[in-house]
């Protein structure tokens, strides 16, 4: 049983649906922004809303849409240099932490950008589709992981802002209580990782291969906010024993003594939301933990994070009594659907394996083969998808990845054990 | 022969005529912003434009309205924090750098808020206008402040963005031939330095006092770019020999070659100004110079900065041919105005003098008395005013002030020496 | 055919010679420092040989003797406070980057505390070697990881001396001509990694454990400067392509044209060494390369670095024509133990593997549980042994680690490739 | 009554004799000091005891025996680049903040350079007296300014040690009581400022000019520690009322609240001194502050600083009672000596003046040109002299400098207020 990652694309009208469905995203989430908070930057890891809208669309037009009809069929020359993220193949580009100081062009002009992309991308799907259809895909992709960076990039910078502004009317959010959280069993042995097929998928997740693993026990849900609460009761913000030394070290530089976007509030604690500023949820998951601190959170429980193997593995398997992990969820989105797996679409689970490359993996060639290998060292890989994540978007195998300091994302953790 | 420093408020008219002409020129220069264009901040020194618009409002609220209507007639409570700059007296305040995140307010709301306070302001002007004369002309005299840097600081976001958009259209500037540079001479002895009377003058501008000044002579006109250019060709970037040593510092850690803005093109040079990107005008008065650099300069050219007495002697009196110093300026706006004399509205001009206390200073009572004397330490002293300074706002005594390396204001020099 | 890892210690006299052998050893070290030399830290990565000198000692202090002999056996209450390195759970410490103004103690007080240290435990080693020889086997394993790094230290420091002073005596090195490269093919399957038995290892080591390895080839020598040489004429460090993005960020920062230490001189080049300022020996292995660089360097000769299990496999086993990897070394004192594989004791070698814990790792616990693993994040791991590596300290499992960016250590590479 | 301020050279006898006492000083000043405590640099401000040593002896061979001798009379090429300070004239240097890292040459070994360049000077001081003694003159005022830093970079050295070194043996101070603060009255008016005559002083002391002064009041002697205690339980350090904007931002940054070195203990302080750990004196003059706190002190005690203009005035003059200044002193070396003010040898006192060129001010010609002219921007002038003071270098022109935030001189505040 594996999420469905991809879209159908074999038919124009496929296709044509596809590129619309995703491209149509993108602008319903901004509905809300004002072309100022479009515009702004809150840090140097976040960008702003209008260039993730920009450089999507450049992706596009400078893959597919350039290549195939000339640069004269450019909607303007400098977008190429202000809206290249990270190509060096295909030259110079704006340095990141400025991207907030283009007022120019407006939220207008990128969406009239976008238009034009738009209106090209589908002049070429109808008459060049099996010419377009792999970075397509591949387009429509990283599209969806711009629209997930939109939404925590647009809270970190709402959250930097004393009024508190909230992208979406507050729901009616029950405070449920979370279940137990029990254990699900796994043999030890070889396993296949990766990917193997013709859907798409990233090429971090490529080639298939098989992985040795041991027997282990994961939990059958992500630790809450609840739960959180007693490791900082238990002093677990101010005792370096659970923590690895650079953990520590970030600990006492940043100050940090709860997720972050946590606020004290008496006896009580509000966090930042994309409904605005709310009480802290005890039974939802805990998020925007940096891998540190989710790392620190397991020793201090007696467990340890999985594997990304053993998190894969355990994704898209039965347990030893014919579960599937995760058969608990507190997202209530995710309630509804009965036939997946809970492991998705909750938080991004942080897992103990660096994102180094899979044994035989080739980047791909040309500018796109910048797209994931050359962000292989100093990260740490999460597992799963959050509730920002697009519906669509997530898989047993993806591979998301970030540097283990790392708040501003809708992370948590689950809980792995040795099995003796 | 002195500049009306001051705006007449003495009836309920003037006053009234006076605050809606101040009030009414903040919104002019805005006209051109977009939303965006207004919230962004481009560095830690510069404010968004619609930072500006709200802060002096701000004064108003917090200085006149507030305390004579008690704080139900503020607009919004929150603002006191957002918008107060640095006045500790009055509470906490949102930190400096993060200004350019305040994507909320919007510049619409900002635009209400400041109809409000207009409001406000009218009727207490109307009804109590002796009670809020004096911080009326301080808050107009703060206001023509902002309104300056409002314009430096939008210059500066502008010149960021690589696709240099211009706040005001081009207009057709004849390419002049600079007069030649000449020299007024001066008496020594004990003269009148600082404001004395009635009229509004800040704080720092007082007591009057008597100063010693030895004879001395100043230029008829400021230094032009192809004056500067000659320095450059002569090595004045490479050479430490005129530079003070916090100053060559400053060349070499910031890679200074040329006044900020400045980028070669070729054999020539543009420039970044609010008509958009722009050649050099050869014969206009060089400008975004540091006081390092200006100071350099007179020590290459033999000479040196004139002392603030030196300067505002200058400018009060007839020189030993009973002509007025700065005879000869380059600036259009300024040559029609024959009834002045040209030491003002071309460039600030550096002075060689530390912004420090004259004797007998002292600080007003209140939070107001925050408003000079607490920044005179590591600043250096500008007189004049430039083309970004509003008419009515220059005058002789005026103690304008940054640190040393700063350069996104329209600072330049003047040259002065001993007379043997 | 396994590297004797350890040191006899089952005797009083084997115990008792071990220990004088390993404490003796550092003493020689420093033979050739003066007090100054002795004193100076060149960098927060690095600390002064005086601080080696004492901390090794703290370390039989904290861990035998107090908990033994009691607080009163202590030289001097004071040095567990400045000689304590990063353990937390034996209270504060000294600030790291402060160990270079600790001119008192003297290096000759530094070394009647040795002595002070080396009596205490010479008498516990006769009366209760049962008790103590876990520990002891730990500080003298520990005293020689310190050995190396003051080794490496010393020469940092002396490297930013302009004087270059030389550490010993030049050797006359003889110009040899590098071997030809070669590669040793090896089976993939499941192998054995890790630590077992009762010999010394370091916990990182353990446990040992299966790992899953596919067919590879692993180059019969490291590279040499020669080679590196090439690397540098072909742009390798001006051309993005081949650099992971940290690394090619850490290249522009830093400036990185060549290996640390080297320096242009005319149309070759020289470096530092122990030895004083030398000319670069091209057969030799190139060292004092970062990860990032030797990561780049494998990319662009169409290679990889090996994983630290096939490092481990390969190290431990014959290939597929019954030789040894690394039959081939250039370094003098290796080629002479004809005994050995070539692996060890030219330059450590970087591996693709991020430092984190094996399947089933557990720390010890007190204190000396702080060894290793709270650093498994944000390092790599390096296997075989350097030139400056004590004899007998290198093993086929030895899991040495640094960040990707450090240079300092004598780390070069070794190529891998997978057999299709 | 002038302090005199100079050598008797007139002779070559006189010549000589002060020449060995000026540089025999020196040398006992380090006699307590081990090679690392002479190597060691605790912070960029300061440098270490050895290269005061070698570079006040390099100023003899660069600007006397090499011109006159030529290059083949240097002791070692090298020394020329190592212990150049910053003098851009005559050439590149090695880089201030590793000046910690020249652990060779060794001191023994500059001690020799002294030696050589001793002999050097005193051939030359004998054949060519005439040619040599500006340069003389100027070398040994410039060998008696580094011994005060010496003294102030050693005692900011071991103030960093946990063991908290004493360079000397403590002496018994007496804890007396401080005599109250009474007032000097002076009359403004026309004084003449700067050195006259043929007595030697450094170039920024001239040239003598005329200045206009007020009538004001000067306390007849510097703030005490108890003093200054009763400011700091008054809240000084943490209220911002009283404290220039830069001043408060150190406060907060650096987070001060006392001066350098004091150590809350219990509830009595203690503070580090060239005599070790010590209680601090509550009669002795307070020193190791900043100038932002010198300010805020005096404008939290209804007063102010006084301007160099005028401290240098009330140290030549008699006030309107016919006595002078300072006639209270603190500091037992000084008490003994009737025949001098009492505004000299306690410590040096912050003025309100920055320091800048005096009106006709030029630097000398060639590389000594670089001595102080170059500094005259963003630093703070300070008068009389401290406990560190080499006697005969204090005079009522001299001008010493630092920087606003700067603590690790001997530096005091004495209040000014103005006569109504």
């Amino acid at each position: 049983m594996a999420l469905t990652s991809t879209f159908p694309i074999q038919t124009i009208d496929d296709a044509l649906s596809a590129f619309r469905t995703v491209r149509g995203q993108s602008i319903k989430l901004v509905s809300g922004l004002s072309d100022a908070d479009a515009t702004a930057q809150s840090m140097e890891d976040a960008s702003p809303a209008k260039w993730h809208l920009a450089h999507t669309s450049w992706f596009f037009e400078e893959f597919i849409i350039a290549p195939l009809r000339g640069d004269e069929a450019r909607f303007d020359p400098a977008f190429a240099y202000l809206f290249n993220s990270y190509y060096n193949a295909v030259g110079e580009r704006h340095a990141r932490p400025m991207r907030g100081l283009l007022t120019r062009p407006s939220l207008d002009e990128v969406l009239a950008y976008r238009g034009h992309v738009d209106a090209q991308m589908e002049g070429l799907i109808e008459r060049d589709l099996d010419q377009v259809s792999d970075l397509l895909e591949l387009g429509l992709s990283h599209e969806q992981q711009h629209q997930e960076l939109l939404l925590t990039d647009i809270l970190h910078l709402f959250a930097q802002n004393p009024l508190y502004p909230a992208l979406r009317a507050p729901a009616l959010e029950k405070q449920l209580e979370a279940k137990p959280l029990n254990w699900s069993k796994y043999r030890g042995g070889i396993v296949t990782i990766g990917h193997a097929g013709t859907a798409f998928a990233f090429d971090c997740e490529t080639p298939a291969h098989e992985a040795l693993i041991q027997p282990f026990e994961l939990a059958t849900r992500a630790i809450t906010n609840g739960e959180w609460l007693q490791f900082m009761a238990a002093g677990g913000y101010s005792e370096p024993e659970h923590w690895l030394s650079d953990g520590f070290a970030a600990v006492q530089a940043e100050r940090w003594e709860a997720p972050l976007y946590w606020q004290r509030d008496g006896e009580s604690w509000t966090t930042m939301t994309l409904q605005g500023h709310q009480p802290v949820n005890m039974a939802a998951p805990v998020t925007h933990i940096s891998f540190y601190e989710a790392d620190a959170y397991a020793s201090w429980a007696g467990a340890r994070l999985p594997t990304e193997q053993e998190w894969e593995h355990a994704a898209s398997s039965e347990d030893l009594n014919g579960n599937y992990a995760g058969s608990d969820t507190l997202h209530p989105q995710v309630q509804a659907d009965e036939n997946r797996t809970y492991m998705f679409g909750d938080v991004w689970e942080w897992t103990a394996s660096a994102f180094r490359p899979y044994p035989g993996f080739k980047a791909a060639s040309g500018a796109v083969g910048e797209y994931n290998g050359k962000f292989m060292s100093g990260q740490m890989v999460l597992r799963g998808g959050s509730c920002a994540t697009p519906t669509g978007h997530m898989r047993a195998t993806y591979r998301n990845f970030f540097a283990p300091d790392k708040r501003w994302q809708f992370s948590g953790l689950r809980l792995a054990r040795d099995v003796d």
